[in-house]
């Protein structure tokens, strides 16, 4: 067999790790993730009868593809020789010799990868149903702002030959498989998704989760806002934020540590407490790092 | 018409200004190219009576493809919105969105593009022997160690839409169009095609002419070694290196001005004079500017 690994990024989320599987078996390479797989993967995976590929924590010595990430802060490590990279996100990438890049702007590396290989894809009932979780994870089942028209047609193909009959169903049902934070400890949840940022020389740091019941959340209001404040004092955050955004209503509870101001501002709301829901706010990426950024930039 | 612009790198080649045209004719954009065409492009252009693009020395405001080239040193002035990127060589890109990006490490960008379009491609005779025009002078007729089967095999396909029956032939008459001295200053001919590296703090320039007569560079030696002598002294190099690489011969005349020592240990020879022939030697990007990097930084 190959020595050829394809892996995705750290933190593995469902479209890297079925992404990974999907390449390495078409192209006759292995498929490895950076870390433990999640919830969301692990019932994507057991759905379709595939197992969870070999955890590859440090990759020297080893020829890698790249999936679902290029910059060299997301990549495993120890890696080194990179052979291939298929991905969808913006591209910060410098390498020495010419290599194999594909990049399309789609809302995931799935659909990337479906499009490569029509015929490979629609002759393997796994391979289909693996690439649709990962497109109904990764574009929130159609809901956040990156998703894009191909990224619709894709899963319905592919729905079509993984036998899933109604896809918003089996969507909710596996985001449902890692989004009840019921026995969670906070940090864990706030910690799965979690990004930090230099906006105008300023620490930013800002997870997400998502949960198809805002209510467990709610809950635990207070856990949130403690936590949140003890990260910021702790590891020198100007802001800390922490998105609960629920997948079925559509919008987001952001809550917040640092200045009101800047939330006021950001998201042109009032505010009166440490957290306010923004109807339609769904992605990090799109939604709220940029704004809050604008308002670092103007202040 | 769209108001997307395809376009190569500075100091246009065959290959930059040819896909160029065919990315921008099967897309629907428009061609352009980042400074004049050279005798050797318009030698193609007319065997296919193709005009030659639009002129674009400056690029602001336009939304572009990148073809050739993904560097920001190698881009048009201005360029500032990139749509997407097709190109072979090495990966050194930093963009803020998602956009397409095709690169594959195969010896020209028309190889690319021909395998992404080949339906588009056999249906234009014009396209097809723009594309093979490309390949062979990029890979120097097959005979640059960049060169893959799929270039070879490609270009095979290419000729027979295009009409041309004996492509060794096409190529020389190709590469002739600008490979003759005659009557160009010396300084021309060493800054055509012209590079500055850094080897540990010291600066080097390589120079590179393809010729299908070396006598043309024999006879004026003594011009090509004073004007090396003058760029050293002048612009602050430890070495300036000039190749005169014979295609038909295959094989390169190395002009150097510096420390003889390093070029006697890098190509494993003995000189006598300020210049060397190297059999077999064609690229500067994998056969000469590795091993003088290499000296330096041993020495």
């Amino acid at each position: 067999m190959s020595d050829i690994y394809v892996i995705g990024h750290k933190a593995p989320d469902t479209d890297t790790v079925c992404s990974a599987i999907v390449y390495a078996g078409i192209k006759g390479y292995k498929p490895a993730t950076a870390g433990p797989i999640n919830e969301e993967t692990e019932f994507a995976l057991k759905q379709f009868g595939v197992p969870a590929p070999e955890v590859l924590e440090n990759a020297s010595g080893k020829t890698l593809v790249l999936v679902d990430h290029n910059e060299p802060g997301q990549r495993v490590d120890g890696a080194e020789k990179i052979l291939a990279i298929i991905d969808h996100h913006k591209m910060n990438f410098n390498y020495p010799d010419p290599i194999f890049i594909h990049v399309e702007p789609v809302g995931s590396t799935a659909t990337v990868i479906a499009k490569m290989f029509p015929n490979e894809v629609k002759a393997n009932k796994a391979y289909a149903g693996l690439l649709l979780s990962a497109i109904l994870s990764d574009t929130v089942i159609f809901k956040s702002p990156t998703t894009t028209e191909e990224d619709k047609k894709i899963a319905q193909e592919l729905a079509q030959v993984a036998g899933i009959s109604d896809i918003t169903k089996f969507g909710v049902d596996l985001k449902k498989a890692k989004a009840s934070i019921k026995g969670k400890p906070v940090a864990d949840v706030v910690h799965v998704d979690f990004k930090d940022y230099d906006f105008k020389g300023k620490k930013v740091g800002i997870g997400q989760t998502e949960v198809v019941d805002i209510e467990e959340v709610y809950e635990r209001k207070d856990e949130f806002v403690n936590y949140l404040n003890e990260l910021k004092n702790s590891k020198g955050y100007d802001m800390v934020i922490f998105m609960a955004t629920d997948i079925i209503k559509e919008g987001t509870e952001l809550y917040y540590v640092g200045n009101a101001a800047i939330i006021e501002k950001a998201f042109n709301v009032k505010v009166s407490g440490p957290s306010v829901w923004l109807p339609g706010v769904m992605s990090r990426k799109k939604q709220v790092a940029p704004p809050v950024e604008k308002v670092y930039l103007e202040g």
